[in-house]
């Protein structure tokens, strides 16, 4: 049955055989395939990020889209200011710097698991997000898939699971090829819609496609709002800095300049993106579901044409990638949390695939659930969205501002000014986000945090409560035992009971057989029975007016135990016969098990399982 | 922890307190109350049985429902014919005959066990279209709840399972008042009915109210599959023969004065409920959903008056009465199957509050499950339906005669006739059924039987094989364990290790611990303590390349198990922390429970469980 188990066919065909400790290695990037594998969360957001945008806008009216463009440029100013000041932590941290090791070294315990619990959340957030946008450029390409759109987001999460249980390492190569067609296609897309408004004649931008009428006033609060919604573009920036040691040496110089160019590449497209939108008069069509981008695409390349289905393709393709990286980044920092003791023990396992396994299926879970509740559509979950991230990106730069302070090395002040200035607009953005998503959505993260961070401070107070437990030190060795008593409960007489008894007479003479009566009919034959094979050793029938077997032996054994001496121990021997299949396990009352369970909560029981093995021939 | 489980107050307050088994009671019932108790289930079917005919009938056009009437006719002679066949079985088993019984005492095993399936799964079905036809009952009165049908079905059953698991005896006076009530509502119903039709001048039958098209042929096969569908009214005659006990003595002359009663009841309303539907023109609506005898009620009493509510309350109630004595039934027949070792012994077990609890709660899934699947609908489920029932008369009648055969006490052939017609008439009317709904769901019965009876005689080979395994005839005492082989598997040096080294000790001097290394950092720090801990006891450290901690144990005590003498045991000895809180159990990996579990399929390796109880103050 074991080997049954471990060697289950469903399960090794999904996953894999088992790969050993030693076949751990991390593959070396360079530049190009770096900024593959750890760009496609960012470079992905341009697909949802300006249609964000307009949906807020629209809220005022059509007219109201024009100011899609300066919001953009606010939002790329932003970009540049936390890239720039994510190039100073690349060189501080080479080993790595994510968020919750930046603040919990320079921070301090609570500001660090602040920052995990925002990091956590916005992963799960991402994934979600991501396959919902994913599966919005297949249904803007083929619009009776729409209402699928949560199956299919479903499936592509299990996909995602299932390759990452069974280990996709940071694999340059393979991750290339869906980042780099995004890049070309969209750069293609720009470069084809640009010539075409330029041979226009250059006309001003079109009017709007689709009249929306005004149902809010356009105030700085939706304009503020629509501003938050398009920060999302920002997700994902501060992945190259956790990534630093999988670049090729120099290892931080490599990574900075990857930023900077993933920076360049994410400001031109999504500014080149809402431009081109804002001057074609696209806006997001509430009823043919389809989004900005693919409208765009349509435009660019022409209604129906292979292009436009691969810049669809490609469009997908990265989202899913995008939802990839968190099944690398959710894991890696729950184990890191796990190994200080802030998370279940288990998600610092590695699985039989070298891989936390534990955090890619909690990952897998909690993004699942999000999609159902948020119907998979992408422009529900925005307002939850990036709240973590930038609670992440304020306290990762003031972390950065105290280091400096207190290091004090050479051109400290500008050093200090530049993550100052980035964790000051940050914060600032974080405000907004929190004043103008809270009644959208954002409360939830709002209350789902501190909840998370308490969840880890108790889980920290147990271990560490269990390790003084266990400590040996100023331990003094317990007493040897002296004196067994054992007990043997019995349901009949017969080989399996023998086998027990046997075993429990060869541990101690002080051997007692305790029957539960629930039926007093039966106990005469078992009184006889037990004179002819109990070999001596005395029964104590219970009765049982309630039918409970467990009730009447526990108090039994409590009564036994006051009695009891220090050197003396009490051992319950437990006969337990093992039926050959499995399925025969339900045809048996697992009165054992629960024997075993009622006992083990009292002080100093020893439970013994003497197992029975039936065979399965039937004659 | 276990007071806390078995105080478990959610539990406590849906069940109830446990009852001592001294207060399992019977309440004898008077000829009046036991009709209400026994009748429900066959009474109730007239709320359905002329609709699933006219159903039938209307789709050769609205004008084939005048054949409704000589359909009932015939369907009212079988009727009578197997209550009289009953009548008999009455008196030859006065201590119940149900169809098992009677077919396994006279025909064998094989035709019992086939009874036994056939009433089994129309347990289930009589509990799936009662709800559905009370809840039809409730929709007809208010047509907004349509919609809510399957959750409306599933709280009703709900309710009835717990009422069931809180063991509702049968007490005569609180069935009796659904029963009569639907009687009295009925039979005014049908007087104030015929008398409006006397009154209008007798008028030749009214046109159908409704027109439907012919989209079949009005063929042999139709009016044998509207027939097949009105059998339905039959199911439930048996439950007298069932419950005789129950009776005030005479027992038996009671119970078959009871029965002439019931049969009479059910043959006048089932007949009055038909014959004025045809004069009235009233065909079931397939716009409204309204039942048959909804609008009977509405026709006679008025459309809104409270008699009318009334009615439809009546209706509603002696349905779910009808669900409830499956819920009788199905755990009975489960509990006498279970003791004769063809169903898993957990269906003989009496529950806290000495019911079958096993029983009802399968019944509760397996009807749940019916109810989703065919949506809450009766006439879905009645192509199923009765055609258990009709195999366990046929085979119950065939068992009469075969015992009157044997016995040849006076007027033997007389008595063997009766039973004789009986079965014939059963018999040919179970292959019209067969043949006439098999396409339409009668497969599935048909299907389900066969592996039903497979199931019995599996659990019954299995429970024989097991006995003979563990008999004790011609066993020879096992030789005394003279030598015990102790190991203790660690994952650290710790209290609760020190513990588990300390009692394995005490059971011999042969004691090995077993390190598993999952990470070769950590062996020497665990070697170096156990040279201050371990007290002498040798350590082996068994590497583990793939980190399974399972793995190289068992292979390491299989090594040791084949050289293993043959007085000599091996004994596991675990160590195993028990947190102070359930939840903590989360923040642990059971690793002590897995490591049993690998080991519980191996011969003779005794497993033993340390607890080191862990409490919960934090410092």
């Amino acid at each position: 049955m074991w080997s049954g188990l471990s060697g289950f066919s469903l399960r090794r065909l999904l996953i894999g055989s088992p790969l050993a400790t030693s076949q751990l290695r991390h593959e070396r990037l360079t530049k190009v395939k770096a900024l593959a594998v750890f760009a496609s969360d960012a470079l992905s957001s341009t697909a949802y990020a300006t249609e964000e945008i307009l949906l807020v806008l629209v809220l005022a009216g059509s007219a109201a889209t024009a100011l899609a463009w300066p919001i953009a440029l606010g939002i790329a100013t932003l970009l540049a200011i936390v890239a720039f000041s994510y190039y100073q932590t690349i060189h501080a941290y080479p080993g790595g710097g994510g968020a919750y090791i930046v603040a919990h070294d320079n921070l301090g315990q609570l500001p660090g698991l602040v920052a995990a619990a925002a990091l956590l959340t916005d992963y799960v957030l991402t994934v979600a997000v991501s396959v919902s946008a994913g599966v919005a450029a297949v249904t803007s390409a083929f619009p009776a898939l729409y209402p699928y759109r949560v199956g299919m987001c479903l499936a592509l999460i299990a996909i995602v699971t299932i390759l990452n249980l069974r280990g996709v390492r940071e694999s340059g190569t393979i991750f290339s090829i869906p980042t780099y067609f995004f890049v070309t296609m969209t750069m293609t897309m720009l470069g084809v819609g640009l010539y075409r408004w330029i041979s226009g004649g250059m006309p001003p931008a079109a009017p709007p496609r689709i009249e929306y009428p005004a149902t809010h006033a356009l105030t700085l609060f939706l304009i503020l709002r629509a501003f938050s919604s398009g920060c999302a573009a920002l997700t994902g920036v501060e992945a190259i800095s956790n990534g630093i040691p999988a670049f090729k040496p120099p290892e931080s110089e490599n990574a900075g300049k990857t930023l900077i160019a993933m920076a360049a590449l994410l400001i031109t497209m999504f500014l080149g993106i809402t431009f081109l939108s804002h001057q074609f008069g696209i806006v997001p069509d509430e009823h043919t579901h389809e989004t900005v981008i693919s409208q765009l695409g349509r435009m660019a390349f022409g209604d129906g044409t292979v292009l436009y289905y691969l810049f669809q393709a490609a469009t997908m393709l990265i989202l899913v990638l995008a939802a990839n990286t968190s099944f690398a980044d959710f894991p890696r920092l729950s184990s890191i949390l796990a190994r200080d003791r802030y998370m279940p023990n288990q998600f610092a396992l590695l699985g039989d695939r070298l891989v936390f396994s534990n955090g890619i299926l909690a990952l897998a879970v909690a993004s699942s659930a999000l999609v159902v509740l948020f119907k998979g559509t992408t422009t529900n979950l925005i307002p939850l969205y990036a709240v973590g991230v930038f609670l992440s990106f304020t306290l990762s730069q003031t972390g950065m501002v105290v280091r400096w302070w207190r290091r004090r090395g050479p051109h400290w002040q500008l050093k200090a000014l530049i993550n100052g200035v980035g964790a000051i607009a940050t914060a600032v953005v974080l405000c907004v986000f929190v004043v103008t998503k809270f009644l959208y959505g954002a409360w939830i993260v709002v209350l789902w945090i501190p909840i998370f961070i308490a969840f880890f401070l108790a889980v920290h107070r147990h271990y560490r409560d269990v390790a003084a437990q266990l400590s040996l030190e100023a331990f003094g060795s317990p007493p040897p035992v002296r004196r067994h008593r054992v007990i043997v409960p019995i349901a009949g007489v017969h080989r399996a009971v023998i086998a027990a008894l046997n075993y429990a007479r060869s541990l101690s003479d002080d051997v007692t057989a305790v029957y539960v009566e629930v039926d007093p009919n039966e106990t005469p034959k078992i009184r006889r029975k037990w004179e002819e094979w109990g070999d001596g050793v005395p029964l104590v029938v219970l009765p049982s007016p309630y039918r409970s077997i467990v009730g009447p032996l526990v108090e039994y054994v409590d009564r036994i135990d006051d009695k009891r001496r220090r050197d003396q121990v009490v051992t319950i021997v437990l006969p337990q016969f093992v039926p050959a299949k499995w399925w025969h396990h339900l045809l048996h009352n697992q009165t054992a098990w629960l024997i075993h369970l009622a006992f083990l909560f009292r002080r100093e029981v020893m439970v013994t399982h003497v197992p029975f093995h039936l065979h399965g021939n039937h004659h």
